[in-house]
């Protein structure tokens, strides 16, 4: 006998896992519900044809593939020698979903005709990539997006800020926001002489975290800039935001870039923020399909990269053949903020509590029917309430709330059914009450 | 350009659809908990070594299979024809979740030093089967199981009726709940000499209510039970649960069976259920794990088969070399909950509606900005709002609201912000009233 595992990269999520899990969830859920956005939900498996050619190419080798049902190589060769990417494809209709962005591009084509715009949606769901595992990275995990499509108001932009700013108040996470501009890289990019290399200038700037000032030099001289282009490059690294409008002030996207940042700013003027949020100028962001705004959240009190991202894009759907629908979104790292949460220790004891409130211990089955009233009557109070199936030793059944961790046992035998009063024992103190039902009731509840 | 499409059987949630899934899902997350179930998950994709072969042949034949990544043709010889599912097992070692029972089975070995027994846990995950599909069948759709493992006392079945009552009073979908027991099946095969025969029997009568009673004899006799046997069992299933005493006097497995049925009964009698529940002779279901106690849930309005099920088994997770696991568990079938709520128009108002409570419709830009800290202030209180981005005319706002069914528009322009007076318009009676924000606030959440 094989003794069981599960495939490398994925987990299992144990119920006090899950429980912190879902109040990062949960809070993330309740505040972009609080901000108008609703809830769509796409499927785990989506057309090859959907996904295929949409992250490059290492992206596509990273696509989880499924095997067509039935006789899958009824129509294939394979009597030669073939490339195994092209018998994937042959072999293969569907894939696992890469990311939530594709599948709402494609949600948005298919239900356009049902659709307000502008059209506020939220999605968490899990992602699949066949990504090497290591730690912090799996093969399985969750994305929460959040997208406003059909307006190019910087109120959207403002009013992710604000979003930002709330979720991680409530999760009591200390973190700065950054907020860049592509205009104002492409104007740094016309401004050094290189507007064709925007996308080198931007894939370098974005490694600044990991590589250091050095690091991106390097990169740039390895893709090519000029010296000059590359040393003012260096000098544009170490500007503040209020420093921008002289160094760009050739280029009309630069200024534009500047423009636009201080509007997303002024309409924060009267909401300020519990969080710093600052203007950088060396946010780069690595997507290539942002075109205004972009963001990025690290926590201040730990090194762990960033855990949330964003930004202003043009052109969602004209891959699909529907063009010019923009929109901005962010995102939240959700396996990052679990792991910087429990690092800090954050998470309310409350929520780390698997188990019910109380658990009945009772000496007989005559005991047990008593019981089985009692119980429904808390729950129907909102008290989670445990029954122990088997009339053991008492003693048996505290270990058992011991070991679940359950705060309240009521202990009943044959004088708790006479007098009607429970014997309540505090787990914690192990102090014993004497109590009815209702009074038990409104000590929990208060 | 391709329209594009996804793949078939599977189905995209719109925000109005979801938010009637999640009313489901959250009354029956909220009651498992408050009977003390805890939530696990696992992964989308197990190991195909701990699937292939639990679900019969024609399971394994409907398992979404995952390629291997990389070159997955490496180590295979294709040269020569091959029967394609034992191509299958070389390029594939993955599959997709094809039910919760199996990966439940494989937590517990694989955690069962983590886990302390009796274990109540509870599982809401989508599952994927390639079959065809049609109207109600999906090739992925959620699951909702719970189970107690490692206790034998019937306080568990009596507990786990209580959770179905529960869930479906908070529905408001009236239910019969019928219950039997898999000895009294074996009873009755006892009974009538054919021992050996109990699956053949459990399978015949489990189709009784798609196939009347004509059908089952007609099933019994292709199965070459004797006539004199099918007579009896004809008559068996005209009987009365009161009436089967006599029926299986000679029979321990039977006597037994009656025995813990109304034992369950009997734990019931001091709470009794808002719905019917039945002691049902003639349930069987399908499965062949079931040991005990048998279950199942019907609408008493709609013919539409049964929205729930579940039973006792003795071995849970024997297949993975760890006997002696038992347990007794009940699933939800959320997907026809759903189609029956919709049909009856079960789903309240309130949950039905997707968008903001409140809409901020702004004449200008410094509206907008007045607007901002206006719409934290609800937001804080728990209030969903949306500002409209663009201060575009305000009948257009005011057609949005309509079209999204927001139902308090704020109108802000330069009066509003000179009294710091609120003009709240509501979009059902068109009637508008100057408010102060907290005026306002007090109304929506009292």
């Amino acid at each position: 006998m094989v003794k069981p595992s599960i495939p490398k990269g994925t987990r299992d999520f144990t119920p006090e896992t899950l429980l912190k899990r879902n109040y990062i969830f949960d809070i993330i859920r309740q505040t972009f519900e609080r901000f108008g956005f609703v809830p769509i939900e796409t499927p785990a498996m989506e057309n090859l044809s959907t996904l295929m050619g949409k992250y490059g190419e290492e992206g596509d080798q990273l696509l989880f593939k499924i095997l067509n049902s039935g006789d899958f190589l009824k129509q294939v060769d394979l009597s030669q020698d073939q490339d195994y990417r092209k018998v994937a494809s042959q072999i293969c209709e569907k894939g696992l979903r890469y990311d939530l962005t594709i599948p709402f591009a494609r949600y948005v084509v298919m239900h356009r005709h049902e659709i307000t715009l502008p059209f506020k949606r939220y999605q968490i769901q899990p992602v699949w990539r066949a990504d090497r595992p290591q730690k912090g990275r799996y093969r399985e995990f969750y994305q929460c997006d959040a997208d406003v499509i059909g307006s190019d108001s910087l109120l959207c932009e403002a009013e992710l800020m604000l979003l930002y700013d709330e979720v991680f108040t409530r999760l009591q996470l200390p973190v700065r926001i950054k907020i860049n501009n592509r205009k104002i890289l492409q104007g740094l990019a016309e401004t050094v002489g290189c507007s064709s290399m925007l996308s080198d200038i931007t894939t370098a700037i974005d490694k600044l975290d990991k590589v250091g000032t050095e690091g991106v030099r390097q990169e740039l001289q390895e893709r090519f800039l000029p010296q000059e282009a590359i040393d003012r490059i260096m000098q544009y690294l170490q500007l503040s935001f209020a420093e921008l409008p002289a160094f760009l002030a050739n280029s009309a996207a630069g200024i534009q870039g500047i423009a636009e940042v201080t509007q997303v700013m002024d309409f924060l003027a009267s909401t300020p923020l519990k969080n710093e949020l600052v203007a950088d100028p060396a946010l780069a962001r690595g997507l290539n399909y942002y075109t205004g705004c972009i963001f990025e959240v690290q926590a201040t009190q730990l090194q762990i990269g960033s855990i949330g991202g964003g930004g202003r894009y043009d052109n969602l759907t004209g891959t699909f053949g529907m063009p010019g629908i923009s929109g901005v979104g962010i995102s939240f790292g959700a396996e990052r903020i679990y792991d910087v949460m429990e690092q800090m220790g954050l998470f309310p004891e409350k929520i780390t509590k698997t188990s019910a409130v109380v658990l009945f211990a009772c000496f007989d089955v005559a005991a047990q029917r008593f019981a089985m009233p009692l119980a429904q009557q808390l729950r129907h109070a909102g008290i989670s309430v445990e029954v122990y199936p088997e009339p053991v030793k008492i003693k048996k059944q505290l270990e058992y709330a011991d070991r679940r961790a359950i705060p309240h046992v009521v202990i009943l035998g044959s004088e708790e059914m006479a007098s009607g009063l429970l014997t309540v024992k505090n787990m914690q103190t192990g102090q014993q009450q004497q109590l009815t039902v209702e009074a038990l009731i409104s000590q929990l509840t208060e």
